[in-house]
């Protein structure tokens, strides 16, 4: 695994990314899980376009070490889904339009981009809108989630979860883009979702190479270098 | 109650932040109550992004004190709510497209969002699509919102209220926000309103211990700050 | 009827906002009526975000005075319009989205806002999509936009007027904003228009005192001011 | 033919636009022909608003020459269709909203805007969602392409073409707002699609003129001197 410090600078790359893009807006927090199996990097409740790799940091109680910034009441939502899925090393959660308005439609969120065959498996709907800032409603949406990449929170938001802070900002940007693009076919009449067939191909595929995931971290990257030169 | 010169500021900050999130365009305006009963600051007839604290004032009839600025002529939605409602001490109205485009759809514009939760009462709507600009117009629109925390006015905007500037200020990111979700779930078929046991659940929450307002209104002076640093 | 060069500054103030607001993209163009009966001025064949006063002007005939810019071929479009609307003073062509996609669309643009009330006798449609590059296309367009404030072209975009550069501005943004408003509300279901006696009373009070109209011009002028500043 | 530095220049100008309208987020690439039949000019694999005119060089196999810059893995899209279409210089594949969401509608995709007239002769789906990233996926979506201007490669993206740059980047735009449209007007019900001979009539004036691509290169052009001045 890599240092703290690598992980942090990652996060805060992740961080101005996503706020530029709409994706912190007031109540997104982004996380990830450090060496120290007892602690986690997880983003202050900051609201501000930039934060700074120092910033990040927490125990999975709730601690906080080397920072005396104000921290998201909902960090049992990454506390719990550590606990639980020793494959996830990053987590995300936010109010994003798209994916959230499906949750109290009668259409599905399923896969009609071939970048969200990675979600082939689904994205469960946590029936509880209410913040997830008790240990409890932590674990009961950990279990909503289960062995899936993202789940919706009705009425409220999404969790989002990669082995690392690249495929969590990866699968956020095609959680949101397939979403969008559903609305727009599904706005219009029936949409056609991709066959389980075709789901499991795409998706060996980009797990095969992972070159989308790369390339969107690159944007990542990308954008931050230009709004930052 | 705070002193007159804080309240301005704060309506100077909400001003710039509604402005740039679109609210204002054209034809916006927010208001105060002041410590003196007969007054209320109001924001001028203004359209540019800039509106300094010393250019809201006037009285709860119309007379206008300590600034030349043209004022909007629907000054009476302000002072009549104000009189009616003793709760209230900030008031706002725009023409915002999401709630306002509910009042003329056959859909109805109820909470789909967990924050959106404190609009549980119901929005009401006020049938007159008319610019509010007398007394008796102020009256009856009064009327309509009753003990609500706002109304859409058919065919031509909102009037949102707060116990303060920042109450007036989430509420109205919560209400815009709510309408723009149910608006997307909406064209793509049959919505899941949130049922009334959620709803109180979700508010006593939220009035419990005002995160949500508390964040939404730093977002408004984070906001500020990085567009005028 | 005001100088020339009073006319071509505000067109010069209206292209950069209805550029700045999308309405140019490609393919827009606005005119004003001159005193001498026989001359317009017309903006040039620029993409530019900055149009100099001194770039307008055109005489009713297609002969080009003061300037040697290239000109949009569909200047019959304001030419014939001049020639049979004795009470307008400035024309706007735009390609614009909402307005135009009612042209194709089994929904009928009527007001379902309060300001669109000014366009209560109707916005025709006219049935032939080409580009108006010849006076007999022009004066066929003329023909359809009769006695109305606007015509959509089918599958093509609209012709707004005014009786002055103010005027056209106001009701371009009116046309666009009612047609935006409306499409949200007719992809929910049903759409509630304004009844008639509801409409007649809303543009009288409008026409009265032309509130709306100056306030969407001191929009524009603000804008300009802002971005030139 | 014009020389490479000419082309390359041209592409350089075409992707920042492209860019700055959101075409290449993430995924879009474009290329053209060269006077060498042997060799395109294809975009290196970046993600960056800016692309100097002397990375783009590929021969049709794959072979890189003059860059060292990653290269797109797709460019099998660019040197297939190549091969088979004499009459085409430059090829984009874009991932755009609009066209792709409707691969996977019930909805056609086809003109409701008289510029979109010159895709009269169909927008093809290909079937295959996945990267074309093998010789033999580039063969055949260039067959599912055939003689037309477009496909769109179901829940992936599309694919468009040109005889020369100007004109690919014009039905890039073309494109992208005819699907816009098409959609506004679809979400509402019913959409009517121009006539075959309303469309053979427009596309004819199209052609013979050019005067729409010439504007929408205009646009381009316009465009990158403003954000690089």
């Amino acid at each position: 695994m890599e240092e703290n410090s690598v992980i942090a600078a990652k996060l805060a790359t992740a961080w101005r990314f996503l706020y530029d893009k709409g994706f912190i807006e007031g109540f997104g927090h982004i996380s990830a899980r450090t060496a120290d199996p007892d602690r986690m990097l997880i983003s202050p409740h900051s609201l501000g376009r930039v934060v700074a790799p120092e910033d990040f940091a927490l125990d999975m109680n709730g601690q906080q070490y080397g920072t005396h910034f104000h921290l998201p009441g909902e960090w049992p939502i990454h506390s719990e889904i550590y606990k639980t899925r020793p494959d996830v090393n990053s987590v995300a959660h936010f109010h994003c339009l798209y994916p959230t308005s499906f949750g109290v439609s009668e259409r599905e969120l399923r896969p009609t981009y071939f970048l969200a065959s990675i979600f082939r498996s689904g994205v469960p709907i946590h029936p509880d809108p209410r913040l997830v800032n008790t240990q409890e409603r932590g674990i009961s949406l950990a279990r909503t989630l289960g062995p899936h990449r993202a789940a919706v929170m009705k009425a409220h938001g999404v969790v989002i979860v990669g082995r690392d802070v690249e495929e969590m900002v990866a699968a956020t940007y095609i959680l949101e883009d397939n979403a969008h693009r559903t609305w727009v076919s599904a706005s219009m009449g029936e949409v056609e979702y991709l066959s389980d067939e075709v789901m499991a191909e795409c998706e060996a595929e980009m797990l095969k190479n992972r070159g989308p995931f790369r390339r969107i971290w690159s944007m990542c990257e990308c954008h931050v270098q230009e709004v930052t030169k």
